[in-house]
């Protein structure tokens, strides 16, 4: 499956977020990742999350196709580097 | 067609693309909008952002389905009010 997954996470617990989801996603922009992913990785990657963030104050959406190819893309403008948007 | 439009976007000109983009489609996080478009909206959306934002300095994604039903979605956390993100 095709994943995209943006956050909005506190300061506090940013890093944390970011540095785990890059073990399993690509860095598109600032709060987005997407990449492949197995079911199984799916669901190891939702349920460590889950424990991570604290769920009264962050959110995570999580949106996915089943293969890529149902999924139209476009896009505006300049990606950042990375390293811009580390705190 | 179903489309997510996730922005990274200078203070500047912030104010300016969320209001743009909320007369298409609903506020769902910080920097995410979602909903329904016809292909003809689409191109509208498309075309304006890329007359308000500094393409050098700003960054918008499109993903979109031909229809809702390819999209998969899950969410952890809270949703904040929209209010909470305003600058």
């Amino acid at each position: 499956m095709y994943v995209i997954v943006v956050y909005d996470v506190s300061v506090k617990r940013l890093n944390r977020v970011r540095v785990f989801l890059k073990q399993y996603l690509n860095w598109v922009q600032n709060s987005v990742l997407e990449g492949e992913l197995t079911k199984a990785e799916y669901m190891k990657v939702h349920s460590h999350l889950k424990n991570i963030i604290d769920e009264d104050e962050d959110s995570i959406f999580f949106y996915h196709v089943r293969d890529k190819m149902y999924l139209g893309f476009d896009e505006l403008g300049t990606r950042q580097s990375e390293i811009d948007t580390i705190i």
